[in-house]
């Protein structure tokens, strides 16, 4: 048996989100109806770095899985895109060690939002990006960004329903860029809880309209719950950008 | 009554392209079945710079109608965008003389040709991009648009079915530039005939390939036969970018 690494993107507007679920449409669901294929019949359990919720998009998930079949890696890149639906594509493909795991292994993650500033709402982007035609004060919610930068405890930034008791997490890098009339703002982290990225978009957004201070982000962080801090963003805006491994 | 023109935007993709159909999804059909809502019942008729196909877009298509309605500019965005559905836009409104026509008041149109020539299908763009993965040569491409410029009976690079009998168009311009891994074609003239921005660039990608040489183009514009010309390119990576009128 051999253990493959799988590199995929997807648009998540057409899935109830990555992990399988009865009678809905998911990325997982999908990808282990490839491999069944694949593999005359059996199936094929795969693992991925972590879910994606329903509109999230994916632009570096990885996955991994074994299997018997002696294919070269190349091989399988044109094997899965060929049999994948539209909406899902395997950007690369490779074989890893026995203590390669897909979500055990991961080092770091990076999420990417994207928020479209223009006026009137674009067609092309209206699964792509959030939406937001009101002004931002973009400075400042940069230096609210330096607040959330380091090891802090993430429970007010994040879904009352987390189930998960540790909710210590570190934020390595936080960037804000802008290129035309589109916002993105990365997020690379040790680990993210659930609803964490965008609820930390949607409490920057409110330092932009300047309805929450960049130093009041210390105190939502300090409160320990989930009422103080902003609105959840949209789903459609975030991308599962990258993830990255020890190598 | 007022003329009232308007700059739209939409994707293609959901569409039977822009024309009325009975039993399609069409986007004059869209667009008048708002202005009928606005209008209490009565049948507002649309005219636009002219078709687009199925899978084409628009990023700059115009539109004018004649209204009773005396709503300000502005609010015609506004009220036009809370009705239109959300793969049609409304970018610009303004109030025209009665001797403006959408169509016939055309001085110069702008298509827009898109190709990704990444190696693996990307999955945000298999809608707005013609995924060609293969090796171009896009200096001979450019040499070969050079022998388009210009006045030419265009009747080579036009569908076999087109009805209209003077083919002689004028192209001003014909750009090619590379963004990532995006291949970006620009087209202007003073008018296209059915299918010739397609052709155009199924042609070009043939002499990208080596299949066709530069110099050759100017034979197949002579012969005016459609046999002799490259392959329609699909639809999905045009776009009607700019329809320019006399102001």
């Amino acid at each position: 048996m051999k253990r493959i690494k799988c590199v995929i993107s997807y648009d998540g507007s057409g899935f109830s989100g990555y992990q399988i679920q009865p009678n809905k449409r998911t990325v997982q669901g999908e990808f282990e109806g490839v491999l069944v294929k694949m593999h005359g019949g059996n199936e094929i359990k795969v693992h991925a770095s972590g879910r994606t919720d329903a509109n999230v998009h994916a632009y570096g998930q990885v996955l991994h899985f074994d299997t018997s079949l002696a294919i070269p890696s190349t091989k399988w890149i044109k094997a899965l895109n060929s049999l994948l639906p539209d909406d899902i594509a395997v950007s690369h493909v490779q074989q890893e060690d026995k203590d390669f795991h897909a979500r055990f292994s991961v080092v770091s993650k990076e999420y990417r939002y994207k928020i479209s500033r223009q006026q009137e709402r674009d067609v092309f982007s209206r699964d792509y990006a959030y939406h937001f035609p009101y002004e931002l004060n973009i400075e400042r919610m940069r230096e609210a960004a330096q607040y959330l930068l380091g090891t802090h405890d993430f429970t007010s930034f994040c879904s009352a329903k987390t189930e998960i008791e540790d909710r210590i997490r570190t934020i390595y890098e936080i960037e804000l860029f802008q290129y035309n009339n589109e916002l993105t703002m990365r997020f690379v982290g040790n680990g993210f809880l659930y609803n964490m990225v965008r609820i930390l978009v949607g409490t920057l957004i409110e330092v932009g309209q300047e309805k929450i201070f960049p130093a009041q982000i210390k105190e939502i962080l300090e409160k320990k719950s989930r009422i103080y801090a902003g609105k959840t963003a949209p789903a459609h805006g975030l991308y599962l950008w990258q993830v990255n491994y020890d190598n």
